[in-house]
């Protein structure tokens, strides 16, 4: 029998994810994290996107480690506005944070009797977070393999990809995108101005999907200058 | 200013690495975690070693991630007996431990500017917990420079010592041997039975150590036989 564990935030690259391994794996657990986080409505957002797909979802309690740690996603710094890709989104680094979620993953499909973890990182996380990286990733594949002697790996499929392939592989895979929550504002609606609105803007955009997301302020930019409509 | 991390149990491997950050390094942190064992002393005695070191001590709550995966540790399952490197000691794995905390103490370590992490894993643990071999270790170690851009590496000192080496060092360097804690059973006195009990026995009597500790049942074994006195 084969098993993933998906490292899931509710957001769009892992609910993509979350429905490939739905169709490729006899068991999927669905693993998100509070770690402090200033808006639950991710977490919300997680569990009715599980319960959708009918699998076992866990939230571990990280809130430890993220008061460990610094970072404008669990503070009250402000979050910076503009494009995913610039050197103001570094504040929004929780430190290590991929490694630590990866190893948590790992102990629990080991518990589970083994399997894969499933890691959403994807292409345009590389320049702002070093655990977003290939290298990082082989790393961490190799460490959660020797943590396991060999009975856990760790997957990232969309690596190579662009938030653009996601939303395609998403539309294609019948993928609930506009359940999904992006916005690192914690508000009720989608701001349209924080690093990953414009990122998830632009690539529903440039997919060619028809863009499902309320946005408060619906502007599309590109490298911070707005797209002629 | 250098800065080290160390991973610290209030056991007898952790003092003595802790012992050792103090006289190398300008800061000195120690990390615990609460994974919910069943023995809170061993929190309470590392929080007062601690404090006679005069270092900062964190304790991160991990029992969401205990709760998450199966160990006898965690969980009502009787502790095993014997000697420590038997098969039956297989229960006491939480999964993927040490990956986890070492990720966690590089979020830390990282959120301070960048150091070291110091393991107190040793020789003697290969041969039970996966994730305490050299070769772990070694991924585990680049795991984390890749997650922090080189500003975080991971060290084990003792990885290739024995127990007993660790309590000649110990004593060399005046670590307050007789405060520690070994036992996996949660008592107020150290059973004197358990894997890791029977294992500070006997690294005491081969390091030439006198033994301060007071256990239940100081009879001293060796492979599972009592040795002679």
């Amino acid at each position: 029998m084969s098993l993933a564990v998906v490292s899931f935030s509710g957001g769009l690259d892992s609910t993509v994810a979350l429905a490939i391994a739905v169709d490729s794996y006899d068991e999927v657990v669905a693993l998100s994290a509070d770690y402090g986080q200033r808006h639950t409505v991710e977490l919300d957002t997680a569990a009715r996107i599980a319960a959708r797909y009918g699998v076992r979802h866990h939230v571990v309690d990280l809130t430890g480690y993220g008061a460990l740690t610094t970072s404008s996603l669990t503070s009250d710094e402000p979050i910076p506005h503009g494009p995913y890709d610039e050197e103001n989104m570094a504040s929004t680094v929780v430190p290590a944070r991929n490694a630590v979620f990866a190893m948590i993953a790992t102990g629990l499909a080991e518990s589970l009797g083994g399997g894969d973890v499933i890691l959403a990182i994807h292409g345009g996380d590389h320049a702002v977070y070093p655990d977003c990286r290939p290298e990082f990733l082989a790393s961490a594949a190799a460490t959660a393999e020797l943590a396991t002697d060999g009975n856990v790996t760790i997957d990232a499929p969309f690596i190579h990809m662009s938030k653009t392939d996601i939303v395609k592989l998403g539309a294609t895979h019948h993928a609930p995108l506009g359940e999904t929550w992006s916005c690192y504002e914690g508000g009720r609606q989608h701001c349209g101005r924080c690093g990953t609105c414009t990122e998830r803007k632009l690539a529903f955009h440039e997919a060619g999907v028809p863009d499902p997301t309320a946005y408060a302020d619906d502007t599309l930019y590109r490298h911070g200058q707005q797209v002629p409509a």
